[in-house]
């Protein structure tokens, strides 16, 4: 499906939920944290309703949820939770736009990441949406691509003061590490830009073209989640709830920050890739009319003399030059001292 | 008549009903829907009269009224429902920009939606123009295309909950099918794309340039109505009207993210065009010039080895080499030499 | 003098009323009109004095002044209406940009419309400035192109509901005719591109550049003043006038839409010229380029031939093929064969 | 020094006042004006102190220094005035940024103006700044050229009403004579894209393209001032101070509607200036690829005649056609046949 | 590592501070200067617990630390003065954006200054970031590159003010410096553009344009860090903080207006160097096309000399011009007339 695409049928009643569409190489899976500072229990499981009924028993609980293959599973943590059939409904859609929104009793957060998958493959974008209430956060995300893994380490082995804080850190720890993940991009860009303007500089080739046509699409469709993203943390300050301590707005700074970083690389990133666009055609041109010029150079060298040895070749029956025995010898002389010239005339225009 | 014309002549009084021009294939037809949570009631007429007494009989009255070939049509609505006359003016006229009016008694919504009417055609732009009072929505097209087929089916088997709900959550159903009408303009806009995108990469032809051009007035064409658009989804919060619940809000905002997504999605769209026609260019004038240096290079090879033949064509007396038995032979090795040395070089110099 | 010079010496003192320079074809025109609900008077006059004097003794009046050639006409004006000298210099000076100005007891408004004085012609600007007070309108042109006809005759004929409302109404209807000649200039511009786009797809001409050049500047031309126009609409808002009565914004409202279309259309069309430069540019080098190839293609193949028949003409005495009765007509078909081949070739690869 | 440069060794202190460099054509010169309704004193003098006395003995004083040689002098005024060392030191700094300061008894402005010294010379920038106090002006230039004759000639004269009004209408009217500046160059601007445009279509030359490079560049110049000074003049109404009176506003307002006037017209400028760049490019490479058609086309007429005149130049024995008498005439037909032919198709093809 | 990079692993927790990377080169070092009106103490030391007890010795204290080897010196910042975990990474991450940050008792703030640290280097950025509290002064740079010399100068010789206020006004003094470090940079920018823009135009070589693409990256490059820098300045008004007494507004603004100044230089650039690159491609094409035109006027001459040679060199037995005595002289007249004919016409058709 179009990755432009809004993924659902037109004109559906709205809170309609759908079967999810999942790739048959995603498993379901769901991954609960329960924790405060002394606390740690994690477990694995692919039962949801044990998963909420443990929201109940700890004071802060991580639920989070890959590849959901049914609707019935968000049907039940929108009844457990009193979730509005538009936030159950865009956790299934994965082509929402970054957002946040404020519901009172918990925040509905939508967030896109972007990584490679392996190596050659093309960038990845993956939406990551959450749900933050007062003693749980729900996240859910579409692939098994394990984005959070420090962050359950950290849990895990008490690092840091996520134990010691509440569910709004949590949530700052999962967008730093969204934005974290276009670092890595941005790295991956970069060195990209530089192979490519090494090879612009010193051998230009036709395949350079098409690596720079598809930079400046791959920038592109980088740069689309990465300012909702900035206006998401942009707006925490003024939510008015208080699922979000005030204290804690510093850490929301600094992703804030983050993502301004990000923002600007892709900028300068688009406009290298135009200047290098431009470098290309230019540099192309130019060797191209360097090769041009040199064989219309042989050529004009040649046609000169070429019309000398016609003149020789013609019968008329009086032709004196014809008769003397120099003549054919001193003829070569001319011939070669018109190329010489020739020859000294197009490289002193530096035309050779 | 063109696409930015006023569509009136110029100085007429304001509010001045004209006759419309109607299309003949154009049916004039009125569809009104009565209906509350435990009653509906749906028919087909052509008489406006009947269709505006219901209004006073129900708790909630639709009037979908297409293709309007009588101004007269418009005057008893707006006598009964005391319309301002510059409404009943712009719900004539197809060329208005989307907006939005309060006039406390009900809102007017002017909305664009544009589809393909079939595969091969071009877009196609329609207004829809909607009055919203406290107890009714009249709605107003020009053409037969049946864009409400699934709202109508909604309410009739009280589907969701349209018919738990006041005329403003019909007001969004009504906004909501008009914006997802323009995810299926932009599937098609993307799937065009990559079908350009590859012929480009492959096969660049003449006409690749015309569809180009044609696609970037396409999406000229389709950007146009839709900013315009969101800017009604973000003034209806700041409208301080008691037509639209404040507890209905959150749907509006559901639309006004998909008005962005379609926004962002032909922002893309603009600047992929753009790089395609560059890439365009770039490609086509490499490839012509790699022919242009093939055909200089083949001349180039001829060149010298036509000057020798020119030079032994010759009639001078005395020219000894012509007179010796293995000259001619010696003569065709040189020449070969010549040509292979010259094809050699040219191909080390990736000039073939 | 150029559009663009401020049309006055450097360095007078403001309020300085220089002797205007008319144009002399224009004449110098009053048009006097009196009236409210149940009066209509029309007349016309040089005298302005008297036209003052009409201004105590009705409701409303009108006085509306084509091709002012004398600075004390606007001299009497001031003094009767106590207009501040910067504004009576502003009306004598016809390159002003488009505003607003309160003065408590009068508005001040400058505007520019723009039409086609012939069809062959350039576009014209004219300067329309007016003075709005509680009970009259004092409205200035340089021409006598007569652009309010419409506006005299709902006056006379008592259309519409001009004579039941007050001097703001009329000022509505001043700029409502001034947007709408923007409309009847968009059409033409549209006709122009579409005519140049037809050309440009079926025969590309060099005359296609310098028109499609023109087109740029005049759209250029035309823009300039429509957006201080919407300013100006924009601002009647926040004016805290009495003059402007507050039912009366939904009127102003509605040329604010209309001036909005008019920018549209116009930012289209600067974008669609853009792309038709480009488009001209791309399909002017795509067919050069097809005749360079076809001319090279020819010349390349008889390079060959021509190599093989210099050959023959060499003199060499010992030269075996020349001795042989059926050599000529094989060699004949060896040419005939490669200039074949050639043309295959060529064909295949697309180059002719 | 460069027009970028701060003009300053970087990380003095700040109010560090460096003796000024100045041209050693450049006079130093001080204008006092003492005036009011019935007083004028006009006096030219090189004594700073006396100038500064004259402040206290009449109503109204305008000093006006040009081109100061000695910090001093600023040091001076400084103390008499009191006034702020960072305010001293940028009026010793020629490479201000136009703004305003409000320093409670004074205000500050920087202004620049641009003028053409003699016609054939560049663009010449000069930096005006001004003390305004209640009952006094200062203003400082670089140059000894004239720019404000007028403002002395009306004040000399009790032309207009500035000897009636305070130091806000001096201050205007200074402000007003560094606006006008513009529109002589922006006539100037005007004429020189007019004879430019005429070259362009009539006789694109080689050296247009430079020339069109320099206007842009002229046009980038003059436009880096006049943004700031726009800046400026709204920035006077928000300054809340009791230097102007709020009555002359709207002589401000006049100056800012140049300004933009200006503003405008120079964005025009470079719009046409781009345009004129794009459409040399396209003439130019369009008569080029004139001349290289029209060069090939006679190259392709004479390439096959060649070739034939090249087979009955060979030396078969056996070539019946050589024989017969009629032959040679024959072979002169055929080859104007193919001649004409060819410039035939090539006419009809447009070509030649 | 790449400028664009966070230079942090992904998922740490916030706060973590890893042992700074530094280069081989940069000696650590430490300069601590305590001073009020009437003392100076400037001292070097490595010991950073000897360096912070100073603070509260002294009323005022500036610590300036170079080239971290170790994070545990920040550890003790932050310990002693309370400072926030993430401003304590933030020290230690050479790419921040720029920023300021009100944390009550201390304000943070981050700048970049850009330099070329030798002629023939690329330009340098770092990053120099400060902690300000009622009185101390801490700032980190990374290199041991020396910036802040005349600061030093005059708080030990005791010039300016600065000695006499307080830590505000020493941070003015190092943003002014940062700033003033920018307008070096800008003069050796308007360097290279002159230099470029007379190679350009006397004399367009290749190296030309991979200059021109290296000035736009370069001119890229020192932009970014510009804009942030004028937020910090903007942003100080609005801190609420008592860290910054409000009458050193003053100083700042100044900065302020430098900063604009050199993002408004740097915008010049942009455009002039674009300019350039498009004039280096028309005038690269125009002098190419110029060479391959006399290259094919040549070419264009000879031809049909060559093919009157090649029809007296054909063997017909009857061509009677053969014949005549006068036939050779004649021709050669008519080879002569035929060039010099095509000479003077292409000559005055400014081709050759």
């Amino acid at each position: 499906m179009s990755k432009f695409s809004k993924n659902q049928p037109v004109g559906l009643p709205p809170g309609t939920l759908l079967q999810p569409e999942t790739d048959e190489h995603t498993e379901f899976k769901i991954t609960v944290v329960n924790y405060d500072s002394s606390i740690h229990n994690k477990s694995h499981t692919t039962d949801i309703d044990a998963a909420i009924k443990s929201v109940e028993l700890y004071n802060n609980t991580w639920i989070h949820i890959e590849g959901i293959n049914n609707a019935s599973i968000i049907e039940k943590i929108g009844a457990f939770f009193d979730i509005h059939p538009l936030v159950m409904e865009d956790m299934l859609t994965p082509q929402q736009r970054p957002k946040i929104e404020n519901h009172r009793s918990y925040l509905f957060v939508v967030a896109k990441t972007c990584c490679y998958v392996d190596e050659s493959a093309a960038v990845q974008e993956e939406q990551i949406s959450m749900i933050v209430g007062k003693n749980y956060v729900i996240s859910v995300q579409n692939s098994n691509i394990d984005h959070f893994s420090q962050i359950w380490n950290r849990l895990e082995n008490d690092l840091g003061i996520v134990r010691d804080k509440g569910m709004d850190y949590l949530m700052y720890c999962l967008l730093d590490i969204i934005t974290d993940n276009y670092f890595v991009l941005i790295d991956k860009l970069n060195e990209k830009i530089e192979t490519i303007e090494d090879e612009l500089i010193l051998n230009p080739k036709k395949e350079t073209l098409n690596t720079i046509y598809t930079l400046k699409n791959e920038i592109l469709f980088i740069q689309r989640p990465v300012w909702p993203l900035r206006d998401i943390i942009y707006n925490i300050k003024s939510l008015k709830t208080d699922i979000i301590d005030e204290s804690n707005f510093i850490y929301f700074n600094d992703v804030s920050d983050h993502v301004i970083q990000v923002f600007e690389a892709i900028r300068s990133f688009r406009e290298m890739a135009a200047n290098m666009f431009d470098l290309y055609l230019s540099s192309h041109s130019h060797k191209m009319n360097e090769v041009m010029k040199f064989l219309t150079v042989i050529g004009t060298i040649f046609i000169p003399l070429t019309f000398i040895t016609g003149v020789y070749g013609m019968n008329f029956k009086v032709m004196p030059e014809l008769g003397f025995d120099w003549a054919y010898p001193v003829l070569w002389g001319i011939l070669i001292a018109i190329g010489v010239f020739m020859v000294l005339f197009f490289k002193r225009k530096k035309w050779m």
